[in-house]
């Protein structure tokens, strides 16, 4: 089916099996790696191989560019997913997996680098046609990074341009803050990514978050699978995700898909990838970044096209062209996904690891539950704080929410504090259920 | 939502959870029954009140009208649910509802009667224009009984009048056994049905079993929901059932859709129900019998085409139209359910009665699992050996099937033996991942 014989899944949790359930469904074979702590691990059960890699720090394992080399010239792989977070936005790993003779399930390391600093990215969209939100370039000092906030007008973000998922952000009301927060932030630059450059973006907190999902193959195919609203966020961390987004003129749907695959075609982009935008109150839209992976959300994509996207990464990854044309595709009911993470919202979400001494899951039409845990299992310290992925799926956006209500009744853990009060919450707050929100509402609702 | 505000439902087992899932999603109060056995149960604990109606034996519990009635009465709800077996076709039941001034979910009783005398059935078919398998009258006695065979030919099918569900059938090859068979054909419907009648029926054991899902509302809204093939039969008990029907010509889909909505129409039906019909291998098709209840299969229909069948139920009995348009419904991909029964196939599909001491979930894109099992549950042997229905939908049939391998190798019971290991081995019997198979082709496989 696929032009692959094995593949190496260089990744943990939930993103884990994820994977080694779309190879085996293609006829795949897949081997696992684990660290220390995760010998037991649902993913490392159920592949048909798995390699010890290291400690349990991911440091020592999942982010060890050597040892995943080691093993999946051990394992006598021909192709190696990185999954998300770890390693999958590192073009040095795609170029080493390359140079080792395997297949990169990714993008090449070229478009990893060209959308990886979010500066170069910015100036990428321009020229691809892509408006982009209002904003500086490079500043490497105090008084440049003054002239150009001048120029754009507060609010602003100063943004490292380096950075990417939200990390190295910091927003700036006037004059005075910028001069207060901007050496921290080049600092903190320098620290999270190796890079002091740092530059400036409007602000736009009244704005949606609005992704569009693409697939390219080797083939020049480019084809996107509509949008994702990601703009229940705390601290630009997604919580909860939705598709298509709610009350968007078809225009603007339009737009950013045709956006979208522009961007991707402009850089010669290949497997999956996500462009992110932000949608303003009067329906402009600009582009942020590229998301060079598979995403946490993609199953609503799934969900609501019908489109499995690992297995379309599998696929092209083997050679083989995007399994659907643009024309056949289109966008039935509406899916949520809810993060049901291992953190405390009383305590500030606080990671809570510990074992988790029962797990019941919810089911039903429409409802998917994306998770790695099996009772007994412990949440390690070590790594993110993801349980598991609830999904779901409805004839409307209104049925999708009340099989979600429904699911969230039937979800029970013990042994550690979770997510899912917090969204049984959320779903009956006014707003989300009237729908869309914008990406501080999360936080203004949290603060009071 | 609906016009309901509380709902009884007077069934167990994975269907009661089906419906308070629905209920809830609906907006609707559900409040469970149990017998002795179920008093721990999953749809107990889900439900927002849960009533003892009596002893583990069925006859004491969910046959038991009275104690149904009375707990309906106490619980106030103003609709009643009967899902599928118990009392779900017996329309004294659903009379007995009515004149508690309840609404019955489901037909008017006067459509049970017509559709439950099989012999009335026939002959309602073809008065509504609907073919129907070559057949006899009711015969009272032999010599009717001979002369109606030598005029159909043989093989035959002996059959109860009052028979349903596959029950009360014997098939025979010549008029010596016919001779050998009828008394005591007749002797088991009488003491199945309360009543001897029987009447006979051309056998086509190359022909397929595919059926029509209707649903038809208080506003002469009459839809159909397309087919289901359900030939993987054993004993005239269904194990794998799929939608669409593979390999069916667009005309014989149209055909047997138009056939079914006309049957629909023509006896006044209300609510979900199935009509069933062979298909031969010239593709000619003739109604067998119409079920007027909710079905076991009921979850393909709803993965294809998106439609909540119990939500409809609901909708529809608290007189509300069908939600969609004939029009706007489409079937997408193709789905699978199997059958996982507590049955050891390896002793004759004998019942595994038991604790379950573990019970692990398949899940990922597209899978989806109905049951009421949570680990530390006895199955009973006083019920059905249903314990769960693993429902896969694919972009395509090739894909729904791969899927079901993948969940498959996740599923895993201990305790009690199951129907599991054979759907592994029948998922990669060639006929099977061809398609499509007639009705005998299990029983001819399990004999070789």
């Amino acid at each position: 089916m696929t032009g692959l014989r094995r593949v190496l899944v260089a990744n943990r949790g939930e993103i884990a099996v994820r994977i080694v359930r779309a190879c085996h469904t293609a006829g795949v074979e897949a081997v696992a790696v684990y660290s220390d702590a995760d010998e037991h691990a649902r993913w490392v059960r159920m592949a048909d191989e798995a390699l010890h890699i290291g400690r349990s720090s991911a440091q020592k394992s999942y982010l060890d560019v050597e040892g995943l080399l080691k093993a999946a010239k051990a394992a006598e792989v021909d192709a190696v997913h990185p999954g998300y977070g770890f390693l999958a936005e590192n073009s040095g790993f795609a170029r080493a997996v390359r140079d080792a003779g395997l297949v990169f399930i990714g993008p090449p390391p070229e478009a990893i680098d060209l959308m990886g600093d979010k500066a170069t990215a910015r100036r990428t969209a321009e020229a691809a046609g892509v408006p982009v939100v209002p904003g500086s370039g490079p500043c490497s000092d105090q008084s440049e990074a003054e002239r150009a906030a001048a120029e754009l007008g507060y609010p602003l973000l100063i943004k490292a341009a380096a950075g990417g998922g939200g990390r190295g952000i910091r927003p700036v009301r006037d004059a005075q803050e910028l001069a207060d927060v901007l050496p921290s932030a080049q600092a903190e630059a320098q620290s999270a990514f190796g890079d002091p450059t740092v530059y400036l973006e409007r602000a736009l907190p009244r704005a949606r978050h609005v992704e569009v999902q693409v697939l390219a193959d080797e083939h020049g195919g480019v084809r996107h699978l509509f949008e994702r609203d990601c703009s229940v966020q705390r601290r630009r961390q997604k919580l909860i995700e939705e598709a298509p987004a709610p009350q968007l003129s078809e225009d603007v749907r339009r737009g950013l898909a045709d956006a979208a695959v522009r961007l991707a075609e402009h850089v010669g982009y290949r497997n999956a990838g996500t462009v992110e935008f932000l949608v303003d109150e009067e329906e402009g839209f600009y582009f942020i970044e590229m998301n060079t992976r598979i995403q946490v959300e993609h199953p609503i994509t799934e969900e609501v096209t019908g489109v499995d996207l690992v297995a379309e990464q599998l696929r092209i990854s083997g050679g083989a062209p995007v399994s659907f044309d643009q024309d056949s595709v289109a966008v039935r009911g509406a899916a949520v996904e809810l993060r049901i993470n291992a953190e405390d919202p009383q305590r500030g979400f606080a990671p809570t690891p510990g074992e988790v001494t029962a797990f019941q899951l919810p089911g039903g039409p429409g409802v998917r539950f994306d998770t790695w845990i099996d009772v007994g299992d412990r949440v390690s310290p070590f790594y993110d704080s993801l349980l598991g992925k609830l999904v779901c799926w409805g004839a409307d956006r209104e049925q999708a929410l009340a099989r979600a209500r429904q699911a969230l009744r039937e979800f029970h853990a013990d042994g550690i504090a979770t997510t899912a009060e917090l969204h049984r919450r959320l779903l009956d707050e006014p707003e989300l259920r009237h729908g869309p929100v914008h990406t501080t509402w999360l936080e203004q609702l949290l603060d009071g």
